[in-house]
C-alpha cells in the first residue's frame, strides 16, 4: 500500500502521529529494520537511539520517527517519507499489524478431531487437526484451536483466545479472554508437591486450579502449575515467554512481563507490573511487590519491596549490585593488597 | 462427607491419626489453606509452623494439627473440628485423595488412536485419542496413556503408570510400575554427543537406552536423553518436576526431588535421597553423593561428599555462601577502607 | 560382526586408521564404556586419558585407542583385538553407526495424517501418523516426519531431515538439508516482542521468519523465536541441545553448539565455533565473537572479542574468574583481617 494511505490508517491509531512527510508516497509492503530496509519497506526509530546514525545511509523508502528536528531534516534531505509520532515502536506495531493482516482460520471443526460428550463450542471456532477435548469443557466464540491441542476435563477458554500447536490444557484450568497460549506449553499440569516419609515421597493430591485472566500470553513449552487447594492465578494482559516455570499456588498481578526461562516457585506472590528478565528465579512464598525489576539470571530468595531495582544472586539493588561485581573481578588483587599490608604490620 | 467418615478413613492411612474431636461434625468436601478455608473445607497445620496464628480467624470447618495442647484448646474455643496426628502434612495428603477420588479413564483403546504390529496392551490399559505406539512396545495393565502420546519403537511402559497429553517415549525406553510422566515431557531421546572434527560436529550415534524404575515422576517438558551406550537410569521414587534437563548417561539413584529447570549434565552421578532445587546445574561427570541438598541456582562442578548442604557458584558449603554472600554486598566499602589503609601506610 | 570386518569399514571413514591387531578376531555386536563391556563388546581410548588404566580390567573384546607403545602393548597382553586412530572417539562413532544401522521408515504418508491442499511431499518422505502440514508447505525428498507433528503454512523442509514426534514448526520457517528437530521443539514461534503503552503491553507483529541452515540440531522442547521483522538464522553445523530458547532475530553462526538451558535473548549476535555450555545466559543485541567458549551458567552482558574464554555472571575471562571464585570463598575472613587491621591502626 501507499504510505499515504498507511498514514491514514495510522491515524486511528493509538501511537500519537504528530506530523508526516510523504515525499513520493512509496508503495509499502513490509517492516524492516533500518540497516536492512529496501525502497518498499518501512522503518523506525525511537527517541535519542543509538541507531540514529543509520538514517544517514538507511534504504528504507518511510520511516516513522520521533518528533526531533534534525532527524525530520536528515529525512528529508535523503528523500525518505517519514512520520512523527509521540511512540515510534507503537506506530511501527500498528504499522506492521497494517501491513500484515491476520488470517483468521475458518470457523470449523476438523473431522479428525475428538470432541467429547456435554463440550461446549460458540459460534466462530476454529478446531484444528486432532485436537481433542474432554468432557464438560467449554470453548468460548471464536477460539481458534491449532492441531494437536488438548484439553482435559471441564477447562474454559475464554472469547477470541489461540492456543497454538500441541498445547495441552489440564482438567478445570479457565483461560481468559483474547489469551494466547504458545505452541507446547502445559497450563494446569500437577503441581510439585510431595511428603516425605519414611517410605519415600508421597504426593499431595494437587485439587486446586489454574485461573488465567484475559490478555495473557504463554510462551512455547512454558508450564503453569495447578496447586494442591486454591488456585494458580495470572493476572491480566501479562505476557510470560517461553521455557518459563510457573509454580503451584503462584499469584502473578496484572501487566507483568516474565523473559524465558524465568521460574517461580510455589507460592511466590509477584505484584502487578512487574518484569523479570532471563532466567531469573522466585523462591517459594516470596512477596515481589508491584512494579519490581530485576536483571538477568536475579535470584529472588527473600521479600522484594515495590518498585526496586534488583540483580545478583542472591537478589540486592541493582546499583549496589553493579559495584561489587565491579570489585569481584579484583578481589585477588585486594588479597593480595590485605596480605602486603598484614605483612607490613607484622612486622 | 461428614468429618467423622473422614476420620474413619484417614485411620486407616499412615499419617499418625492420635487423637480427634469431631465438634458438630461438619460436612467437609474439600481441602484449603487456614486462611481460605470455609466451613465445608479442611485445612491443617505443621509442628511449629509460622501460620498458628491463623488458627484464630481461619473458617475452616475442620483441621488436622500435631498434637500440642494450645492448639487444640484454640480449636476448640472456637468450635473448629480436628484431629492430631504424627504427621498433619501427611493426614492432609491422604484427606485429600479421599475428598478427590481419582476417576480412571475407562480400559479400551481410543479409534482414533495407531496401534503398530506386535504392540502388547495388557488388560485394563486406556490409549486415548490420537496416540502412537510403535512396533514391539509393551503397555503393561492399567496403564494410562492420553491423548497425542507418541511411543516409539521397543518402548515398556510398566503397570499402572500414566502419561500426560503429547509427551514422548523414545525407542527401547523402559518407564516402571506406577510412573507419571507428565504432559510434554521427552523420554529417552537422543543425547548431545558431538566429536568435533575438521569438518564439523560429526554425531556420536546414541545406542544407549533410559531406565525409569518404578514410582518415578518425570515434570512437564523435561527430558531424560539417552546415552551413546549404556543407559541412563533415574531411580525408583524419584521426582522429578518441570523443565528439567537429565544428560545421556546419566545416573540418578532412588528417593531424589529435582526442582524445576535443574540441569544435570551428561555422566553425572547422582546418590539417592539427593535433593536439588530449582535452577541448579550439574556438570560433567561429577559424583554427587547421597543425601547431598543443593539450594536454588546452585552450579556443581566437582564431586560433592555425601550429606552436604551446598550453595553458590562454584558451590560451596551452604553456611560459608551465606557468610560470603553478606560480605559480597560489603565489597565496595571493603575495597575503600583497604585503599584507605595503603595511603596511611604509604605516607 | 566380526572385528575384521568393521575395521574393513572403518578404513573407509574418517578417523585416521593407522595399525590393528585382530587377535582372535571376536564377533562384536555394540560398543560399551571400558568399564561395562563384554566380550562382544568394542570399547574406546582417548589420548591421555584418565581412563588409561581401565584396559588392564576391561572385558571389552576389542578396542579403539590412539596410537601409544604402552597402549597397544597392554591390550596385546591382555588378548584384547585392537587398532590404532588419528581420533579413536571418531572411530568409535563411526563403529557404532556401523554397528547399528540406522533403519529408515518406509516412505509414505500415514492414513491418519492431515496433509492441506498445496502442500509438496517430494520422493522418499515418511510422514507418520496424525501429522499435520498446513497449506503450500514443501518437504523435500527422504525427510521423515514422525508421527504428531505440526506444520504450519508455507514452510519449507530440506532434504533428508528428521522432525521427531510432536515438534512444531510455524509459517514460513526454513529448515535446511539433514537436520533434525527434537521432540517438542518449536520453531518459528512468536518472538516475546511487546510495546509498553499506558493501557499495557502491546503485541509487535512478528512478521519475521526463522531459517536453520544445512546440519543443524535442535533439541528437545527447545525454541527458536521468530523476528518481528527480518529474520532469525541458525548457522550450518551449529548444534544444540534440549530446552535452549533463541530469541528472536538472533543470528548464530556456523559450527557452534550450544548446550541444554542456554538462553540467547532477542537480537543477540553469535559468530561461528561459539560453544555456550549449560545454562548460559546471553543479553539482548549482545556480539559473541567467533570461537568464544563459555562455561556453564555464564551470564553474557556485554560484547565478546573473538576467541576469549569466560566464566561467571557478569562473565569475565575465565582465568581470573577461576582465581575470584577461590578468593570469594574467603570473603569472611578477608573482612576480618581488614577490620583487625582497622583497629590496629586507629589504636
Amino acid at each position: 500500500m501507499r504510505f499515504s494511505q498507511l498514514i491514514s490508517s495510522l491515524e486511528k491509531g493509538n501511537a500519537g502521529l504528530q506530523d508526516h512527510q510523504l515525499g513520493n508516497d512509496p508503495e509499502i509492503n513490509n517492516g524492516a529494520s533500518l540497516e536492512k530496509a529496501t525502497q518498499s519497506q518501512l522503518s523506525f526509530l525511537e527517541k535519542i537511539s543509538h541507531l540514529s546514525g543509520q538514517l544517514s545511509t538507511t534504504n528504507a523508502g518511510a520511516v516513522l520517527i520521533p518528533s526531533e528536528d534534525n532527524l525530520k531534516t536528515k529525512a528529508q534531505e535523503r528523500g525518505i517519507a517519514w512520520a512523527t509520532f509521540t511512540n515510534p515502536r507503537l506506530g511501527f506495531a500498528e504499522a506492521l499489524e497494517i501491513l500484515n493482516p491476520k488470517t483468521i482460520p475458518n470457523a470449523g471443526v476438523h473431522p479428525s478431531a475428538v470432541i467429547e460428550a456435554d463440550v461446549q463450542l460458540e459460534e466462530g471456532v476454529h478446531i484444528g487437526a486432532h485436537v481433542f477435548i474432554d468432557k464438560g469443557s467449554v470453548i468460548k466464540a471464536n477460539c481458534v484451536i491449532h492441531p494437536g491441542v488438548v484439553i482435559y476435563e471441564g477447562v474454559v477458554i475464554g472469547e477470541g483466545s489461540e492456543l497454538h500447536a500441541n498445547s495441552v490444557v489440564h482438567r478445570k484450568s479457565s483461560i481468559g479472554k483474547k489469551c494466547v497460549i504458545h505452541s507446547n506449553a502445559v497450563i494446569g499440569s500437577e503441581g510439585f508437591g510431595f511428603v516425605p516419609t519414611k517410605g519415600g515421597w508421597t504426593k499431595m493430591p494437587q485439587t486446586g486450579v489454574v485461573i488465567i485472566e484475559d490478555l495473557v500470553e504463554i510462551g512455547c513449552s512454558s508450564s503453569i502449575d495447578r496447586p494442591a487447594v486454591g488456585e494458580t492465578r495470572i493476572g491480566e494482559g501479562t505476557k510470560i515467554d517461553n521455557l518459563v516455570q510457573i509454580g503451584h499456588g503462584v499469584t502473578i498481578g496484572k501487566g507483568c512481563a516474565m523473559a524465558s526461562q524465568v521460574g517461580v516457585a510455589g507460592g511466590a506472590k509477584i505484584g502487578n507490573g512487574v518484569i523479570l528478565a532471563g532466567q531469573v528465579g522466585v523462591a517459594n512464598r516470596v512477596e515481589v511487590g508491584s512494579g519490581v525489576i530485576a536483571s538477568s539470571k536475579c535470584g529472588i530468595h527473600t521479600d522484594i519491596a515495590p518498585g526496586e531495582v534488583i540483580s545478583g544472586f542472591p537478589a540486592i539493588p541493582n546499583r549496589l549490585w553493579l559495584r561489587c561485581s565491579a570489585t569481584f573481578r579484583r578481589l585477588p588483587e585486594i588479597a593480595k593488597s590485605l596480605k602486603d599490608l598484614n605483612r607490613d604490620a607484622s612486622r
